[in-house]
């Protein structure tokens, strides 16, 4: 919750107020991360005086439970008329892949020539350094997610359709108090050829299966991909996925800080050999707040490894019919890097 | 799927082109609506020509499952850079309440002097009346949603947090085949007192018990309330229940073609008496492809009841240590309504 960083951009391009926004079920990644708050609501961050919450009567009582100042919006006014009677700000930050041409217009209404300048870009990079709290948060986190992937597998012979592994471990997400980090992702046989497939209530084939699954805890994301085999692997499968697995630890091995990301996307590509044109998408993405956030890690990233950013390395091998992705969640230390996600990575069949 | 009726929209506004966006992980409501296609991507209906999804690679096989014309976007090219190469459109139709800065700043670099125009209404306008097929996938829904309803009810006694039965619905819709409408919302005790509780992993207090709860069945939303009393209830919570419930069925009953929005909310506020105050948040919304659409069913609505609209009914009463709720989803039909969600109201006590 740095709001001082993001104060000190705010005087660097001289912007009188951030706001931010958000009007649907979803969290806003940056009201949370500077609120705590993942209502719906609009906070309002000055450049000097305190910063506050204007939030929807019915959400009062929950807002109030954080140690923030609160302000409740009456039924019937609009967020921009109430704010326009706290600030006389003339430049306004905000987060323009994140805020609606309509509520910009709106916002207009209240505050007339007022100039625009994006956040977007400053917030995360502020969000890409993980504080003390966070690290913790987030290897707790990873902890329950290790936890809920080995039950899974425990379990998995009653399995019988994708969406049953899928209901599962998303229940058992749940009973341990947490959310999911995005909708998880079960494919077998031929499905685990889509990197992106959308698990369906179809029955579990044979091959090989990938699981990618993750939990937010205490607003904070994980994010673990195992692939599983259903039946008995031919040699050459066997190979294939000690290719990418050999391939995803000697990426993780060269994580330190002052690393480019670009070059660790490079480092991948090169342990996979004749098999790099079958990996078809980014080798990982930063995790906290939001499911993907800085650093990038692809080929044209410009992000540079820093202590206590958290983030994924996931190379993945995608054939026509069959897949595999290996995901964990890795760490920046003055060591080097340490793996959150500590889910066995030699090939389990099933 | 009611593309034409959107045509006629923009040949009306002289619209060359509409364009639906979809960069994240939550389907685009109207993009889902006019194509099938829930996944990222962008959705193009041209006045004229054939309507066509442009894709992200990764997401091609899935696409190519619909009916539906699509075109890949190769890897590091954007979407409006392509859209540029299949249109010369003059006027573009967007939604302006989903459509952010960023993204319009990037259309207007590809389509340069472009007029823009709000679709948002003209799209919420077709889907709030639904065709046969919405309404046999959205009985179904309700169908599904009673029957974990009921399954949970016999099964509460085991639950011992709000979590546990958060989880044991969602988890069950997950089975069922099912997305989730909106994260379930369970509140015992004093949390049953706000609105919109967030479910906490905290043990079933004494008293009464809002359970809130939605599927997503083929990309279509259901969404319930029932009130339980977790305890022996004292005869004036018996009373305070049942003037709710009264006033829930006395609404519903005036529900028929031609009635006023408006006039549901002000007829429920009636049947509430004294209790119309503690009801804060407005009697009911659409249903659809999102969970919240139109027709809008408060105060100041202006909509009129159509055939074949489908929304909630769901009045309550929060006052300052409890709260309760009950909401069914309604079908307007010819002979007036069809309650489309049938899980008993009569007081459940566990």
């Amino acid at each position: 919750m740095n709001i001082s960083q993001l104060r000190r951009h705010m005087q660097e391009k001289e912007i009188d107020l951030t706001i931010f926004l958000n009007a649907g079920f979803e969290p806003n990644p940056n009201m949370f991360y500077f609120s705590g708050y993942s209502g719906a609501g609009l906070l309002a961050i000055p450049k000097k005086q305190q910063a506050f919450l204007m939030v929807p009567e019915m959400e009062a009582s929950k807002a109030k439970r954080l140690n923030f100042k609160i302000i409740e919006k009456p039924k019937g006014k609009r967020f921009f008329q109430i704010l326009k009677q706290h600030s006389k700000a003339k430049t306004i930050g905000l987060e323009t892949e994140n805020f609606s041409i309509l509520a910009l217009k709106e916002l207009r209404k209240q505050f007339k020539r007022i100039k625009i300048k994006d956040i977007s870009k400053a917030c995360y990079d502020i969000r890409k350094v993980k504080c003390a709290d966070e690290v913790k948060i987030i290897k707790q986190g990873c902890k329950i997610t290790d936890e809920i992937m080995l039950d899974c597998f425990k379990n998995f012979k009653k399995f019988k359709t994708e969406s049953e592994v899928k209901a599962y471990l998303e229940y058992n997400a749940k009973k341990k108090g947490c959310d999911l980090a995005f909708p998880t992702i079960v494919a077998s046989g031929k499905n685990s050829a889509l990197a992106h497939h959308q698990t369906e209530d179809k029955r579990l084939t044979k091959g090989f299966c990938i699981i990618d699954f993750g939990v937010k805890y205490k607003g904070y994301c994980t994010d673990i991909t195992r692939t599983i085999y259903l039946g008995k692997p031919k040699k050459q499968e066997i190979e294939l996925y000690n290719i990418l697995l050999g391939c995803q630890n000697s990426t993780i091995k060269q994580v330190k800080i002052g690393a480019r990301c670009a070059d660790l996307f490079i480092h991948a590509q090169k342990q996979l050999g004749k098999y790099a044109k079958y990996f078809n998408h980014g080798l990982g993405h930063g995790i906290g707040a939001q499911i993907h956030e800085s650093p990038n890690l692809y080929t044209e990233s410009k992000d540079v490894l820093v202590k206590d950013m958290t983030f994924t390395i996931e190379p993945g091998i995608y054939l026509k019919d069959s897949g595999i992705r290996i995901e964990d969640d890795i760490l920046v230390t003055d060591k080097g890097y340490e793996i959150l996600t500590k889910t066995e990575k030699g090939l389990i069949t099933i």
